[in-house]
């Protein structure tokens, strides 16, 4: 019963976060026209909208307007999805599906993929720039720079940059976990500190909590992602399984063992669980959607 | 003796702008080492600076804040310069040479430069959105609000799509004046927009007549570039001469011819001139600087 309300909730956001993406992206019939279509290709129809869904069950933590959370979560996916068009190129992870459809540069080009990529992450910029009726302009600000240092050298950037410079070597656990908390992990925490930066004001120590929440959640949901890839098949994930192993690249999986690697999921996810005591019934979405992150993996 | 003056000038905002990107970009010594070591590497020591000078200017128009100033020329041209290593790589423009040096994929690799290009954009916004003493959050968010538009789909990353698709096309001058006012005016503009806005408020009236200069100038900018690929041998250019014919693209020069392409920045320079009449002396650095930018071509 509680999993039927949270399966409607989570349709129900990412129906809205469709729409607001629909919505911001540019119009296909305006010139540059193939530029304007490959970014809605990339961004349109796909995905889990993992990092929305936690924009929106932290905002509402916050009693955040609706309407603000969808402008900031459209703004972290498009952050999220630039990420894997350039991730995907053949510079990089040189890889041909992902959600299920061609990659970028293979539906289009590499200039058009690598340009797409561009557009994206200033269009998340923009979107959440653009003024937001009821939200203090100095918090509106913290939002573009909780958005920009997490996706930047210290964060998402960066974490891919130490991951390429990863493949073929022996990585120690601290280090996967230091390349894993900027890779994905800093995208992740910045949507949960987002959804809850545009609602009520929290007390630091409350937003402390969150934030140790968001790590939690983060790592595990990383270790998810390298279970999923030799635990699953390629049409289950709609991009290549077994990838990591194919390109010699450290995991969870392959420094833990499978068994192993789930039941730090697990650890992780009754950690991040713990953080949210004290929050009561309105951190439920938040725990409900920490489970749905962590049960994909069994 | 103005001449001086300004030439004096232009080397203090020079020297103060390379010392605020020089803050601004990662430790080379911390992880990941390599991406940071290249973020410098195509940051510092190059470029005439063009996009911070007419920042300054148009700042020193309206008394703005040096420090604020500083901090939106090093986020304006860090857009500029991920926007040169991007259009650099194999799959867009091809080249080795930028600024007198290997561009980034040559003096690193192809992934390396496109993540310096993806994390010098979001530094660009992690700068822009960090408090700014003094100013008000609302003008702030005005900021980064302006540095979005002008640099994604209907700007900056637009228009090298437009130039990328009339590569061998015969593009009329008013295409090829669309795609510029994209490619580079658009940066351009919110150079002297995001100057003229970090101070005392300007009437509407007044901004219309800064906005009129900057579009101005930022054709003109585009006019003398394309004079310069024919007039300019590579080394006075630090970027390899004769490229525009090489690669068949259209330009004012071979659109016009190149007696014709001068004339028209000369008479784009006078419009912009008489833009700024009613702002008196306040207006003579950002008159100084569109002679500058003209004067290359001759």
């Amino acid at each position: 019963m509680a999993r039927d309300a949270f399966a409607s909730w989570m349709a129900g956001i990412q129906h809205t976060v469709e729409a607001a993406l629909d919505t911001a992206l540019p119009d296909p019939s305006h010139a540059p026209q193939k530029l304007h279509h490959a970014m809605r290709y990339v961004t349109l129809g796909g995905g889990k909208r993992v990092r929305p869904l936690l924009v929106f069950a932290a905002g509402e933590l916050v009693s955040a307007n609706p309407e603000h959370l969808a402008r900031i979560a459209a703004a972290v996916e498009m952050v999220h999805v630039y990420s894997l068009v350039h991730d995907d190129m053949p510079c990089m992870d040189d890889d041909v599906l992902r959600r299920g459809k061609p990659t970028c540069h293979v539906e289009y080009d590499e200039a058009t993929a690598l340009l797409v990529g561009d557009a994206l992450q200033t269009l998340a910029f923009d979107l959440l720039s653009r003024p937001m009726v009821g939200l203090a302009p100095a918090r509106q600000l913290a939002l573009v720079s909780l958005l920009a240092s997490a996706a930047g050298h210290a964060g998402m950037a960066g974490g891919q940059a130490i991951d390429l410079a990863s493949v073929g070597t022996a990585l120690s656990l601290p280090e996967l976990e230091f390349m894993h908390l900027l890779k994905t992990g800093a995208l992740i925490r910045a949507s949960v500190l987002m959804g809850a930066g545009a609602g009520e004001p929290l007390l630091n120590t409350e937003t402390e909590k969150l934030d140790h929440f968001a790590k939690r959640i983060g790592l595990a949901f990383q270790v998810v992602d390298d279970v999923l890839d030799v635990a699953a098949d390629t049409a289950t994930l709609g991009k290549t399984a077994g990838k990591d192993a194919a390109n010699d690249k450290p995991t969870y999986v392959s420094l833990m063992g499978l068994a192993e690697a789930r039941r730090f999921a697990r650890e992780l996810r009754d950690d991040a669980f713990a953080a949210l005591d004290g929050f009561g019934a309105r951190a439920d979405r938040l725990k409900e959607l920490a489970d749905y992150i962590v049960a994909r993996s069994f």
